[in-house]
């Protein structure tokens, strides 16, 4: 059957996560039951880039099925959104080949955590930001990320149900770019272990406060012990944001991690 | 009994609204209610700014209450946003003279219409920004809202439920700004009739998208018949962005109208 991919965006402060639950609350249940509708299919299985946890947003997501129907790749978007919820759309769609694998051939996922640091609390931005009410200094956080960039054994940064077969994961980039009472974290990697990115925010975010010194973050990559981090931050404020793929796919991509937050009309993120 | 002033921002989708109503899904009534609970007493009126409608955020609402309770100012924001659920949070607190009156001493409001103009939802955005599907133009739409600037009769825009004595009233400013798929529409005027901002936007966007031409603006205000003027808006995306007083209050407020979406982390709106 002809294979095709999909960028999807959501909120997922509505969704228990990306994976299907029995209970049907999931983003994939929801895809998945809108494919069935749209394809006249009896099922229409999804294979996703990065299964996000319970309240973490994509902007990005990739997604790929198989599937005989055919339409045009505009009807597919709009096909789609009108039988999906408010807090779920289609960006686009587009006919892979066969090789392309939404997980697999994925080079590197970036996730952008948003925080605001500030006394008071934000309605308006609830769960789409995280929030930090003691005061953050941004160079020690640089200091700590500088560490973390590169070829490492993240077993401290890994939830105690992480399935990976290994520990170690690449981290290409962790940019933290700071923007009045905002902090923009940018970690991208090949991939991630399960809740890394969020434990990792824990660490910064300890590091930030003074609680701990950059160095902090070598013992504990040495130590490979969970227990010795800091706790899980809240998804709030985080999401998946870019998912690369070889170029030969084709890919409809916006230009990078940062100008994916334009989506959110936070054009400052891409300040230099 | 000493006056306090209260600045709020909170996310109108929660709400029906700011103004009390037998069933308390409200602002006034959720505020009241952690107001009865923090000063502990039986009854704690509020008069505020301007009195939004169901689905209207704020970013600047200002509010006024009489109270003998006697807090240190901070205790005020921390104590009561304590006491208020997640989609309200009171910014900040300042005594003020018998003199101030949060809906009668008020010079002007401004109030900030975002709009994205694309093909697809924003799931992140949802009720946060109006959406337009069609091609909006910037340039008729620009013209139409000069010819709004100044003193009119706005029975034309003005909803049937409205209990204002007179319709006139002065727009100061309404300015347009296009940012890539998004526009910003910020009107400030000395008070704005019931549905006149909704209204206005929806003739506005008849402009921009072809339907009408500019001139049209000027027929409607001779008419003043609101039977010829475009359908109300959507609230999706509308916020009350800032209040202004006579600087002899002393209030706290964010530098103006515009650089209050930086709540929102828009900081783009602020750009020449």
């Amino acid at each position: 059957m002809p294979r095709m991919a999909l960028g999807l965006a959501y909120d997922g402060s509505a969704w228990q996560g990306w994976q299907t639950q029995p209970n049907g609350r999931t983003v994939q249940d929801t895809l998945e039951a809108a494919l069935r509708r749209f394809a006249a299919a009896p099922a229409v299985p999804t294979i996703c880039a990065g299964r996000t946890d319970t309240g973490v947003h994509a902007l990005a997501q990739v997604v790929h099925i198989d599937t005989a129907a055919l339409r045009r790749t505009e009807s597919w978007v709009r096909g789609l959104n009108a039988l999906l919820p408010d807090t779920v759309a289609v960006q686009w769609a587009q006919p892979v080949s066969d090789e392309f694998h939404a997980r697999f051939s994925a080079m590197s996922r970036t996730y952008v955590y948003a925080v605001r640091n500030s006394r008071v609390r934000t309605p308006l931005l609830d769960r789409r930001v995280g929030w930090v009410y003691h005061p953050l200094e941004l160079a020690p956080m640089r200091m700590a990320a500088a560490m973390l960039v590169g070829e490492h054994d993240f077993s401290c940064f890994r939830s105690s149900q992480c399935q990976a077969a290994s520990p170690v994961r690449t981290v290409q980039t962790l940019d933290i770019r700071q923007h009045g009472e905002y902090f923009i974290f940018t970690f991208t990697a090949n991939a991630f272990l399960h809740h890394m990115v969020r434990n990792l925010m824990g660490a910064l975010l300890y590091i930030g406060q003074g609680r701990q010194e950059p160095g902090w973050i070598e013992a504990l990559l040495a130590q490979r012990d969970r227990r010795l981090a800091a706790p899980t931050f809240a998804p709030d404020g985080l999401y998946l944001a870019d998912v690369e793929y070889p170029a030969e796919f084709g890919l409809p991509r916006l230009d990078a991690g940062l100008a994916c937050m334009t989506h959110l009309g936070w054009s400052f993120v891409q300040e230099a």
